[in-house]
């Protein structure tokens, strides 16, 4: 683990997630950018103090004299150490499992594609909402051509994040780097939330977005970083839609909602209920597909734990696309044919740097997004 | 009434809307553009066949004639008919209530708005979905400041009128005018719901549109008519947005939602539950207003017929326009001071007219919409 | 008329539905235990004051001698009044529409229908709920054999109009009658909503109550009247079920719920979303059928006035009863076959009485209903 | 660990939820009633082989033995062995964890009451639906007066579970001794779901059931165990209820609901939106409250692991109790005072019994259950 020390949420979610079904075992790691920190950090959540560590290069140098070494990393740290600790980590032949964003610009993330192609490595980026049980769904039905042809998509993230002026309580120094543009991306919203809208519409159609027409800004006065984008978008076929990533919402939760038009119905999946997809056809109101439900492909039941009725939630998404990586891994290694298993990898993740580049160069103008 | 023959549900609407409370007896009209038909239909309908005619000229002429004329007439026609008849009307100084879009363009609606203030008139149009109780309390919360400064609104309309190939069936008259673009209007979409979207946002917020960046399309093969239009907003003060109009949403209904976020919480109404409003503030979950709370203001409380829980639609947010102009044309006769009732006018109307032209003529840039 | 006078909600409610369609038309009535209120109120409200009577033996004198007589009355007058006024506009050879509780007692509404039966009149009962498009098209599904052999019902009306102790607000003299259980009914909360709720049950399964166990009490201290009966049920064929009236709900609306399950699937709706019926099949989520699909019987269709997605409520539900009422006069009056329309009949109030009577009789022991 | 073998679903829910916040390591256990098939499926799992035991004496045996013994046990096995398993790790020292339906009947469950208390051991029972941060919640507002005294509480657990005919599949070999009453329990539907409700609702409200008039019935015909039971209650303190377990409902999934009313106000949890809780006061719509609001008291608070608007489920739930075992092991060995965790206890379980025994017994009868 990179990141993760004893007060992060998100470290415990990605122990807990890999060790869920038995396909990982988490060892130790580098818990902070203090060298001392990170060492106690590490001690404190139970990892063996010999492979708590005070940076990668110390990580990757020891590990590689142990007789057991690491075989991957997952990476949760500040956004603008993502790239650096991911190169490392592929230059010494090691996986990565990486939180989004998954670099600066597009031009790093491209240099990670080329680098996981060079070291043959599996590299995931942790954007769980695309592997709840029904996400995947959504997935599997467009693709089956359960709504016919695509007309119209629809993808919002709308959360209350930057809605209160954290700029004025700045001695809350883990938000200092994500008030440094320089540290946090692009556009704060788009790091935050709106690289995550992007990928779960572009995974679910299967379409990368082709051209977009943005409106970035702030809406919270006297604010240095984006807060809000909205687009008009065409997909990969001409398939027009809208993005809005806005985190200032006051009164919102962490709401993302997907709708996918054809021409014979629809798909709506938001977040609040991450366990139904609902799927209406042309002249019907919508059923209410739930994980459970006897007609899902097994491939999409199998994501799912428990039975039917029994609430599950991003700690088991982030399970399924740990189970995934591990799968691609051994398949690899026994030489196996490798089917296309839906983590979200590298070159998805260099879509989306340069869909975020092309926001905030758009100013209300169409821009091209060159394919990767 | 103009229009409203017996086939026509609109014109039952409008008939049972105005007599609801008892302001308004409907007594004649033209039924239809045939005028043997108007007339028969208007007996049909049960009314005095001498009060049904075979067109605006001949009403207006027998009407002057009476002892009783009528004092107001409903036009609910075809969309490209709105604006003679509504002109006719105003002319013979007669009050109107008018169905959208209400003209063709915005200089027909600007000349409207000439017409109405040098007769004196009351001009509504029936953006029904501003007369319920639960959008009304919207309005009275923005203003009153419940939510603080606005920050960002989306508006959408999202509807299935137009997700079949309507076009493969023109042997239904009814429809031809509709994809008639010379008859419909500038957008389709615009006219039979974008209309209402904007409205009703602006409406709300109190705010007019002021700049917008648009993307209007067929997302139907070989379509003429535009069955969606995506636009990035700007209205009064800055306040950023978003709009979208879709009526090819095979698997939808009749679907209006609009979302207002302050600094300080946000305000959610979606037509499928016209009955309620959710208010949603900084770090709280939302809380469901209904049209029975108690601490409604009593203006609010009165736009509702029945104690809480129980049902009222469509039908009953008409009666409350048709009321409001009833009450307006009391108060004028008797020279007192009218008060900012809350139905919309022509002026409303010449601004969305204004809006429409310049989502047409966007084509993804910034387009400026000039003051009324 | 009998009853509805200026500020009777409900007596708007009745006259607005009875000429939604044009089956009929309200000329006049009795609409005050106080005649000169009564002629009063009538006028205000607009009628002729010639039809505008002191009592129900000075308006069946009248109407006799006019060319054109009222048909029918109906009756929204306080409980105790239903009987005697129903009774006598039976044997003056008028129809009847009445609001619930039909009578004070099963003994009562049996007699209504004896003289019913002897006058030859119809004789409709205003439970409304069983008259929107979803519970009828949940009936039809029954009957339809949709869910298979029925297995289990439950049914609950849960209300807040007893929540606070309005006995201490007597001055509103509205309310003494309803506290005095002598002119209210054996238990205020089954006259109030419980008959709804059973009649629903009724009606949606096509079967009468034959056993019940319950549990009437007053859940608010010190109060005389009941305001609370749950109950265990058994309805013909030994169907099992239960059923909950509770009118001291405090946070609660006008909660009227069904649910109806088979051996294949189940029904679910509840008031609150009046226009939607959830139907779940076993081992998958609900399809929200809605009352534009596309598939539904013409019949059922046909109870809604307007396209899909535009709301619809309590009053349209009210036109439809006075619709079938109307229907049945004129196939009579022809001398046509009579189809089982869906309207509540004297029959099914006699059933409803000795339901209430079985209720607070019970007190925790099985009780038979005898078949009327 | 006893039972969970490699196939159980929830064995992996009590492994994960156990280790989820690093306060238990689970070390081995007895995983099948076959001794080979334990040890094979402990070592499947990644257990230690010494420590895949053939059975509960094999392991109280070797375990005390060791230098670091088991300190508690989790059983999970088929119902009519919870009873002895139970008994015999606290004769042997060792804290319990143990799955509903405790015992088969109140006479073991007042006996391990004994047994606790003897040995000074904890005992908790997985009723995980209890400790959701949102039933949490509703427990502190009751009492903390929030809804002011308690009129009403409705509670129900309905599932498809016994929906369909499960008998005509007996090969199915885990399904045996469901279908046999003298291994599943008095009443199957009780020891499947039932005994969650009660607990549920006694959790919430602070209340045990004193008497209980109930209906239990198979409704799937031809069915030797029970699938249903609906009950009317009276809790401590006299206030009424209603107790629904219905397991044959097809198209259900896993619905438990619990509303609790009081003077002031009403609660309303249901499973499927397991994190929020609807809140309405008297005359006004809900609240909904979301685990992540910013008022809630830091205990509530600390039941969830992320932040708002990131789905949490049944597994935290769990890990809520094993936590909470964990903490009053940790205060017990420290000699510190113990405050009222929330998990539930075996004098819990005993309640349940009785309370099952009660309604089994009942019949439509008041019977009254005496205090444990």
């Amino acid at each position: 683990m990179l990141g993760g020390g004893p007060a992060s949420w998100i470290g415990r979610m990605h122990r807990s997630a890999a060790e869920l079904d038995g396909w990982w075992r988490v060892v130790g790691g580098v818990f902070s950018g203090d060298p001392a920190r990170s060492r106690e950090g590490g001690a404190t959540l139970g990892f063996d103090r010999e492979r708590c560590y005070g940076g990668i290069d110390e990580l990757i140098a020891k590990e590689r004299t142990r007789s057991d070494p690491a075989e991957a990393v997952a990476i949760m740290t500040p956004n603008d150490t993502h790239y650096p600790l991911a190169a490392a980590a592929l230059d010494a032949g090691l996986d990565v499992v990486c939180d989004k964003p998954v670099t600066h610009d597009a031009a790093q993330a491209r240099d990670l594609v080329s680098r996981a192609r060079r070291h043959g490595r599996v590299f995931a980026i942790t954007h769980g909402y695309s592997a709840y049980p029904m996400t995947r769904y959504a997935r599997h039905l467009v693709e089956a051509g359960a709504i016919g042809a695509l007309r119209y998509v629809q993808v919002e993230y709308i959360q209350s994040g930057l809605a209160a002026r954290i700029e004025d309580n700045r001695r809350d120094n883990r938000l200092e780097w994500l008030l440094d543009p320089s540290r946090s991306g692009l556009a704060l919203v788009m790091s935050a939330i709106g690289c995550h809208a992007q990928h779960l519409a572009s995974f679910v159609t299967g379409r990368r977005v082709t051209r977009v027409c943005a409106d970035a800004l702030s809406v919270v006065p006297d604010r240095e970083v984006t807060d809000t984008v909205s687009a008009l978008l065409r997909f990969d076929g001409g398939v027009a839609g809208t993005f809005t990533a806005f985190q200032a919402a006051a009164g919102s939760e962490n709401d993302i909602r997907l709708r996918v038009y054809g021409e014979n119905g629809m798909l709506d999946w938001n977040h609040r209920e991450c366990s139904i997809l609902r799927v209406a056809k042309l002249n019907e109101g919508p059923r209410v597909v739930t994980r459970g439900d006897a007609d899902l492909p097994p491939a999409i039941a199998a994501l799912g734990r428990s039975p039917r009725g029994h609430p599950e939630g991003l700690r088991e998404a982030f399970a399924n696309l740990y189970a995934e990586v591990a799968q691609e891994r051994m398949l690899r290694s026994l030489g196996e044919p490798v089917p296309a298993l839906g983590y979200p990898r590298i070159e998805d993740g260099a879509h989306t740097m340069a869909f975020i580049e092309a926001c905030v160069a758009s100013n209300g103008a169409w821009v091209e997004i060159a394919r990767a």
